[in-house]
């Protein structure tokens, strides 16, 4: 497995690897979730790319960066375990040097649900991952449904600015007991981590309920709210039926299909989570 | 000559190309100007690609989108005539469908000259740009100094961002008399085009004098006001001299590269022109 940290190195090891090429771009501390997404690419591509980058930009600054997990060690040891060709490592400085001042806006999709809770957030998403993609020229790239909103907005911008990379989206990785892997459970306390599966529990509780028939995306939220309230450690900060496709909350009958998606707080630590319902 | 229009026939297009691929945007209405870019990019690259497209996000509402001249055919006989490969031709619906929302910005470089009198331009002009050469993918890509704050925006725009294009500079255009060859010189009536030379006049004064030792930036910009308003016919909007690289108007003594620029009014017609001084 190479290891490139400079863009410089990154074009010259790109350059021995057989193609197609799959990128998997992460912010390191890799968990299960990460690993199928390397497992799907090696499925599909000749060769695999991974980045490890936490990139500042989609942080804002009260947010979590500072405290955000790292152990560079430790993932660079799953890669080359698993079979990965290339790992691209580049530094902040690297990403952003100084007079640094290009951003890729993608305008209505980032506007609601994780948009409207972290301003700036899908900015720093955008710009990023158009870097990435500039850099390693990959013809696939990997993103889990855990940040379907992610997903959605990248799909978007690859329409949009005629990018010639094919986006696929992998599975939500969970825990047995439900809970989605994410490198921000490690901030949770034990209590916190044992309530924190509510989450999916209401979530396939609204699903079992439409499948069951039920149609108003406004009993759906209330079933969602209505069980993790009764979690006293669970702060809802938002719960969402909304149209897959727009984003746009669902004001009254689901047709086709909807993204139940929420961002719950356990302490400080902000946790997400969703799934499709319908078609 | 190739022909494609969408860019699904561009892509089957490319891949019968050689490479290097040189591209060349323009807006059409092609002139002697963009022929030398034309020109360049055969010098350099195994294959040309010319790409003609009236891009609307660049103009604001106010602007000449609707008056801009155009004329398909005659350029299309250019083209062909002087060896391009393959020559598109997007539509505005090819490039900007139903749900287009997606932007590329940059930042500082954008505030001053063009881009405090044009305002919203140089985001249509990268985010153009960034999809010309997405659904392109040229080696290399050639810009008139003409518009000398879009060259460097653009470079700016091609380093933040990692893509992989080299962009070239080539010299600006200028029929005998010195007047920039430009696509709205044809909008000049028979005074006002004969007037107009008086903007190179004025910016060559200005570097005859900076050749001699005058390093006084405000100076240089009150003698080419001075040269242009007396001719009764132009109206100023900007006469700039900043520095060549951050754009920054120059207050004081010039060091290094200065760019010498102005934007000036015949009529409802605006002109624009520069020329640089130093190292």
């Amino acid at each position: 497995m190479r290891v490139a940290t400079t863009i410089f190195e990154l074009r010259n090891s790109l350059g021995e690897l057989l193609t197609p090429i799959g990128l998997v771009p992460t912010m390191g501390y890799l968990h299960e979730g990460h690993l199928s997404l390397v497992s799907a690419a090696m499925n599909d591509c000749a060769s695999v790319v991974v980045s490890i980058f936490l990139n500042p930009t989609q942080f804002s600054p009260e947010e979590d960066l500072s405290t955000y997990p790292r152990n560079m060690e430790r993932d660079l040891e799953k890669l080359d375990k698993i079979g990965v060709d290339l790992v691209w490592t580049p530094t902040p400085d690297d990403m952003y040097p100084t007079n640094y001042q290009t951003w890729v806006k993608v305008e209505r999709l980032t506007q609601p649900l994780e948009g409207k809770y972290r301003p700036g957030h899908f900015s720093g998403v955008t710009t990023v991952v158009t870097k990435l993609f500039n850099a390693v020229r990959p013809h696939k790239a990997y993103f889990g449904q855990k940040d379907a909103q992610q997903v959605i907005v990248i799909r978007q911008m690859v329409k949009d600015l005629n990018m010639d990379v094919d986006i696929q989206t992998c599975p939500t990785v969970r825990d047995p007991d439900g809970l989605a892997m994410s490198s921000r459970n490690t901030y949770l306390n034990r209590g916190q981590r044992r309530a924190a599966p509510i989450l999916f529990t209401a979530l396939q509780a609204a699903r079992v309920v439409y499948d069951g028939g039920e149609r108003s995306a406004i009993k759906l939220r209330l079933l969602i709210h209505k069980i993790i309230s009764s979690e006293p450690l669970a702060n809802i900060q938002y719960i969402s039926c909304a149209d897959a496709d727009t984003l746009e909350e669902i004001q009254d009958k689901i047709n086709g299909r909807a993204l139940l998606s929420l961002a719950v707080f356990f302490g400080s630590t902000r946790l997400i989570d969703n799934v499709l319902i319908g078609d």
